[in-house]
């Protein structure tokens, strides 16, 4: 049985659980590396996963002997075998974040459990911590990142749309080995820029225009996210002062981030620096990356854990003017004893592009 | 108050319910035309809409006055005023196939309603029917796929890869008023064309190939959704029979669809021919259109409903030969009184490309 497997075994018996559904696919590939559509049963004595005719081929190739999992093809399964499943179970634990209120029905009279039980996010909580393969993934897909904001600072020209870049963007990392974008890339140029949560639209590069641009890849499911500003020419005096003091809250927050920092102080820190001068920190100082784009933890004022070797998270702190222009830089970070190696290692000086 | 809110408003009563809260995002689009995240609060007397302050200014400029729905910033909102907006009622519907098991025990708390009641996806069913203004949505996402397929037609040459082409069906969407693609392309080439389900990989088209690019683009927030098998280089012998039995059910079928049609018959009909022939229907003969790319009706045998008019449903028999080849062909289809029109209107005969 893999060491994951086994991990969540023993949780769920010191949770004095019999069992648990484990639903989500996210959830299913961390544990197995399977990667489809089905439910993982972890029963009392056996692991089940339990798949339909188009997925049975690739399962059985995923797995070995050695993952102890018994692969069932849906059809080939009676409503009695269901409620074999956990039969004399007290409590059978499921994913209440991630199953609807009809699935939940749905289980509780197709296992015939006599209890479902909430395992408050256990699984999610687990994935904070990567293990070398995942980290080996997640510095691949950072690498990439990398390399494509290499090819953009050649690539942008002014006139262009932020739309064709943004396209650049998706073509260069299925060209280079990547599986897809790890979320809608963006690009926001002059005033759009101002919005923390800009949308990439048809505008063109103009002269002056600060660019920022938040993007990255899934690479063998594992995602990366970075995010720099950049400029179109030349830098505008009003942007300058803003563009040091992200910066220098950028590069101290790095320089705080390692196993046992509070993760609250982090992002307290940062936006009294930013109030200090007159801003705020408006969004959270960054968040968990791993097979999700935005996982657990989340780097915020609000949350009161510390890190941990192992998480791999965002460091991004940004400002907004509304209707002006903003700032913001982010890397995807590895999170050590004692401290931190930046996964995404692009320029984070003003750069000038299209000249 | 919109029709379709007042529609809600009458259902909800004569289900014995004084309330509904909607979470579904395309539920509340549907019905209100906002499209943001927040929830959507049918009460007794009124209809609010919570959201958040980075979609309060889009929100606000969506509605007008004669919707009758009340604007809320949910940091103005108090525990105390959740509490009331559901006082006093007995049941509160919800969308049960929707929202988590968290998120229902949450609102059960938030609300303090005495019994949150299923709604067995009442909204979603009404979404069959689409209105004129859904209809011009879809014709025109619809015209956009023909045009794209006509441009595929002169662009595709023998050695490009699937991925070019996938690729270049989205750069096409982007520059020519599409929002995004409905669906991840399918481009299927040789015997990667004999998996219904297929994946688009760096395989070369090579002359010879059946290709089968299942596409499709969103307009305005509505999907289309096209198939066609087309050849490179020439027709090899071995799929012309299997090319003309797969076009002969998809214009029978054509020809069958209008109001009042039985699904299980439509579908029937064709796993018969194709059982006559040697072959079967694996998949179900089409599927609903509109706010997302596959939603009810689902046209299969299991369906005992009839067509409705003003459905919009696509009409898609297949026969796939493993490890050989595949012939797929589908249109986007409305329903009508006395028969259907197809919305996707390229050529279906065998075709040609990258002589």
């Amino acid at each position: 049985m893999n060491e994951k497997i086994k991990w969540l075994r023993e949780k769920i018996r010191g949770l004095d659980m019999q069992g648990m559904i484990v639903s989500n696919p996210l959830n299913v590939k961390y544990l197995t590396g399977i990667d489809a559509e089905g439910v993982l049963l972890i029963t009392r004595k056996e692991n089940y996963y339990i798949t339909d005719s188009r997925y049975l081929e690739d399962v059985q190739s995923t797995l070995t002997i050695d993952d102890g999992i018994i692969v069932y093809n849906m059809s080939d399964i009676s409503s009695y075998d269901y409620e074999n499943f956990f039969s004399f179970c007290e409590n059978v634990g499921f994913e209440e974040s991630y199953i609807t209120y009809a699935t939940y029905k749905n289980y509780m009279q197709r296992y015939k459990a006599n209890h479902l039980e909430e395992t408050d996010n256990m699984i999610e909580k687990q994935r904070m911590i990567k293990d070398e393969k995942e980290i080996e993934l997640l510095t691949k897909a950072c690498e990439l990142t990398d390399q494509c904001f290499t090819h953009l600072l050649e690539f942008i020209q002014i006139g262009m749309t932020e739309k064709q870049i943004a396209y650049e963007i998706e073509k260069y990392f299925l060209e280079n080995g990547a599986e897809s974008l790890s979320f809608e890339t963006i690009v926001a140029s002059g005033q759009n820029s101002s919005k923390p949560h800009a949308k990439t639209t048809d505008k063109k590069i103009e002269e002056g225009d600060p660019i920022t641009i938040d993007f990255g890849c899934k690479y063998k499911g594992y995602c990366s996210d970075m995010t720099r500003t950049i400029f179109a020419g030349y830098v505008p005096e009003k942007v300058k002062s803003v563009y040091e003091l992200v910066l220098k809250n950028q590069l101290q927050t790095l320089n705080d981030m390692k196993e046992g920092a509070s993760i609250r102080i982090l992002a307290r820190n940062v936006d009294n620096d930013f109030r200090l001068n007159g801003y705020s920190l408006v969004h959270s100082l960054g968040h968990g990356v791993g097979l999700e784009i935005h996982e657990q933890p989340f780097i915020s004022s609000r949350n009161d854990n510390t890190l941990k070797a192992n998480m791999v998270v965002t460091n991004e702190p940004g400002i907004y003017l509304p209707g002006n222009f903003g700032v913001r830089i982010e890397d995807t970070v590895l999170i050590t004893k004692s401290g931190c190696i930046n996964l995404t290692k692009s320029d984070k000086n003003m750069i000038i592009v299209g000249k």
